[in-house]
Protein backbone atom coordinates (compact mmCIF):
# COMPACT_ATOMS: atom_id res chain seq x y z
CA UNK A 1 0.00 0.00 0.00
CA UNK A 2 1.43 3.71 -1.31
CA UNK A 3 2.59 5.97 1.45
CA UNK A 4 -0.47 8.39 -0.20
CA UNK A 5 -3.13 5.39 0.39
CA UNK A 6 -2.26 5.00 4.46
CA UNK A 7 -2.44 8.79 4.39
CA UNK A 8 -5.78 9.45 3.26
CA UNK A 9 -7.43 6.74 4.88
CA UNK A 10 -5.87 7.71 7.92
CA UNK A 11 -7.24 11.26 7.94
CA UNK A 12 -10.64 9.93 6.38
CA UNK A 13 -10.80 7.36 9.99
CA UNK A 14 -9.60 10.42 12.07
CA UNK A 15 -12.50 12.17 10.36
CA UNK A 16 -15.29 10.00 10.89
CA UNK A 17 -14.80 9.08 14.41
CA UNK A 18 -13.68 12.34 15.90
CA UNK A 19 -16.83 14.33 13.91
CA UNK A 20 -18.89 13.12 16.95
CA UNK A 21 -16.57 14.89 19.27
CA UNK A 22 -18.95 18.41 18.63
CA UNK A 23 -22.19 16.57 18.29
CA UNK A 24 -21.36 14.91 21.82
CA UNK A 25 -20.36 18.32 22.97
CA UNK A 26 -23.59 20.10 21.66
CA UNK A 27 -26.15 17.55 22.75
CA UNK A 28 -24.54 17.83 26.03
CA UNK A 29 -24.61 21.34 26.68
CA UNK A 30 -27.58 22.58 25.27
CA UNK A 31 -29.94 19.46 26.01
CA UNK A 32 -31.47 19.92 22.25
CA UNK A 33 -31.68 16.45 21.00
CA UNK A 34 -35.62 17.23 19.22
CA UNK A 35 -33.80 17.21 15.76
CA UNK A 36 -31.63 14.20 16.53
CA UNK A 37 -33.17 10.93 15.26
CA UNK A 38 -33.67 8.47 17.25
CA UNK A 39 -33.41 4.98 14.92
CA UNK A 40 -30.25 6.51 13.46
CA UNK A 41 -28.27 6.66 16.66
CA UNK A 42 -29.91 3.41 17.65
CA UNK A 43 -29.12 1.93 13.96
CA UNK A 44 -25.74 3.71 13.99
CA UNK A 45 -24.65 2.60 17.99
CA UNK A 46 -25.55 -0.70 16.50
CA UNK A 47 -22.99 -0.88 13.26
CA UNK A 48 -19.90 0.59 15.32
CA UNK A 49 -20.22 -2.15 18.24
CA UNK A 50 -20.69 -4.94 14.80
CA UNK A 51 -17.43 -3.30 13.68
CA UNK A 52 -15.89 -3.27 16.98
CA UNK A 53 -16.13 -7.04 17.54
CA UNK A 54 -15.44 -7.89 13.56
CA UNK A 55 -12.16 -5.46 14.55
CA UNK A 56 -11.52 -8.02 17.55
CA UNK A 57 -12.39 -11.06 15.44
CA UNK A 58 -9.70 -10.35 12.45
CA UNK A 59 -7.47 -8.53 15.08
CA UNK A 60 -7.30 -5.58 13.37
CA UNK A 61 -5.60 -2.84 15.94
CA UNK A 62 -7.05 0.44 14.16
CA UNK A 63 -10.88 -0.95 13.12
CA UNK A 64 -10.52 -1.87 17.00
CA UNK A 65 -10.07 2.00 18.52
CA UNK A 66 -11.84 4.03 15.97
CA UNK A 67 -14.94 1.86 16.72
CA UNK A 68 -14.59 1.90 20.43
CA UNK A 69 -13.45 6.05 20.26
CA UNK A 70 -16.88 5.89 17.83
CA UNK A 71 -18.94 3.60 19.76
CA UNK A 72 -18.46 6.00 23.17
CA UNK A 73 -19.36 8.97 21.41
CA UNK A 74 -22.44 7.72 19.66
CA UNK A 75 -23.94 6.40 22.34
CA UNK A 76 -23.25 8.93 24.65
CA UNK A 77 -25.31 11.19 22.14
CA UNK A 78 -28.48 7.93 21.90
CA UNK A 79 -28.31 8.10 25.85
CA UNK A 80 -28.97 11.55 25.98
CA UNK A 81 -31.80 11.06 23.01
CA UNK A 82 -33.40 8.43 25.56
CA UNK A 83 -32.70 11.01 28.46
CA UNK A 84 -35.22 13.60 26.93
CA UNK A 85 -37.91 11.39 24.97
CA UNK A 86 -37.93 9.96 28.80
CA UNK A 87 -37.14 11.94 31.48
CA UNK A 88 -39.17 15.39 30.28
CA UNK B 1 -11.91 -15.29 6.64
CA UNK B 2 -14.56 -17.31 8.33
CA UNK B 3 -17.99 -16.92 6.73
CA UNK B 4 -19.07 -15.64 10.76
CA UNK B 5 -16.40 -12.77 10.25
CA UNK B 6 -18.29 -11.53 6.78
CA UNK B 7 -21.79 -11.64 7.97
CA UNK B 8 -20.53 -9.81 11.06
CA UNK B 9 -18.59 -6.94 8.96
CA UNK B 10 -21.53 -7.13 6.16
CA UNK B 11 -24.19 -6.39 9.15
CA UNK B 12 -22.15 -3.70 10.96
CA UNK B 13 -21.18 -1.85 7.03
CA UNK B 14 -25.11 -1.96 6.54
CA UNK B 15 -25.96 -0.65 9.80
CA UNK B 16 -23.46 2.33 9.65
CA UNK B 17 -24.65 3.18 5.87
CA UNK B 18 -28.33 2.92 6.11
CA UNK B 19 -28.01 4.62 9.99
CA UNK B 20 -28.27 8.11 8.05
CA UNK B 21 -31.47 7.15 6.34
CA UNK B 22 -33.98 7.96 9.16
CA UNK B 23 -32.14 10.96 9.89
CA UNK B 24 -32.44 12.83 6.25
CA UNK B 25 -35.91 11.32 6.69
CA UNK B 26 -36.50 13.35 10.09
CA UNK B 27 -34.53 16.37 8.95
CA UNK B 28 -36.34 16.69 5.72
CA UNK B 29 -39.84 16.73 7.24
CA UNK B 30 -39.57 18.35 10.20
CA UNK B 31 -36.31 20.70 9.01
CA UNK B 32 -35.75 20.65 12.92
CA UNK B 33 -31.83 20.95 12.73
CA UNK B 34 -31.54 22.70 15.92
CA UNK B 35 -29.71 20.09 17.55
CA UNK B 36 -28.00 18.58 14.34
CA UNK B 37 -23.80 19.59 15.25
CA UNK B 38 -22.67 21.96 12.03
CA UNK B 39 -19.19 20.78 12.75
CA UNK B 40 -20.19 17.39 13.36
CA UNK B 41 -21.57 17.10 9.61
CA UNK B 42 -19.22 19.06 7.78
CA UNK B 43 -15.81 16.98 9.54
CA UNK B 44 -18.38 13.21 9.13
CA UNK B 45 -18.92 14.42 5.63
CA UNK B 46 -15.34 15.26 4.82
CA UNK B 47 -14.48 11.76 6.07
CA UNK B 48 -16.67 9.67 4.43
CA UNK B 49 -16.13 11.32 1.30
CA UNK B 50 -12.13 10.78 1.64
CA UNK B 51 -13.15 7.00 2.66
CA UNK B 52 -14.88 6.74 -0.85
CA UNK B 53 -11.34 8.20 -2.64
CA UNK B 54 -9.53 5.49 -0.24
CA UNK B 55 -11.56 2.96 -1.98
CA UNK B 56 -11.24 4.30 -5.62
CA UNK B 57 -7.37 3.92 -5.03
CA UNK B 58 -7.52 0.28 -3.21
CA UNK B 59 -10.13 -0.36 -5.65
CA UNK B 60 -12.24 -2.04 -2.80
CA UNK B 61 -16.01 -2.14 -4.47
CA UNK B 62 -17.60 -2.20 -0.67
CA UNK B 63 -15.69 0.62 0.45
CA UNK B 64 -16.39 2.62 -2.79
CA UNK B 65 -20.17 1.80 -2.66
CA UNK B 66 -20.99 2.54 1.44
CA UNK B 67 -19.06 5.40 1.54
CA UNK B 68 -21.12 6.62 -2.02
CA UNK B 69 -24.53 6.23 0.09
CA UNK B 70 -23.31 7.54 2.94
CA UNK B 71 -21.68 10.77 1.44
CA UNK B 72 -25.04 11.47 -0.06
CA UNK B 73 -27.03 10.71 3.08
CA UNK B 74 -24.80 13.01 5.06
CA UNK B 75 -24.41 15.67 2.48
CA UNK B 76 -27.96 15.78 2.63
CA UNK B 77 -28.46 16.64 6.80
CA UNK B 78 -25.02 19.18 6.17
CA UNK B 79 -27.27 20.87 3.40
CA UNK B 80 -30.13 21.18 5.56
CA UNK B 81 -28.47 22.33 8.34
CA UNK B 82 -26.61 25.13 6.25
CA UNK B 83 -30.06 25.90 5.18
CA UNK B 84 -31.48 26.22 8.49
CA UNK B 85 -28.64 28.65 9.80
CA UNK B 86 -28.78 30.88 6.24
CA UNK B 87 -31.84 30.90 4.96
CA UNK B 88 -33.98 31.17 8.10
Amino acid sequence: MSVLNTCIGSVAAVCTTLAFVPQVIQSWRTRDLSGISLPMYLIFTTGVVLWFIYGILIQDWPVIIANAITAILASTVLLLKLKSIFII
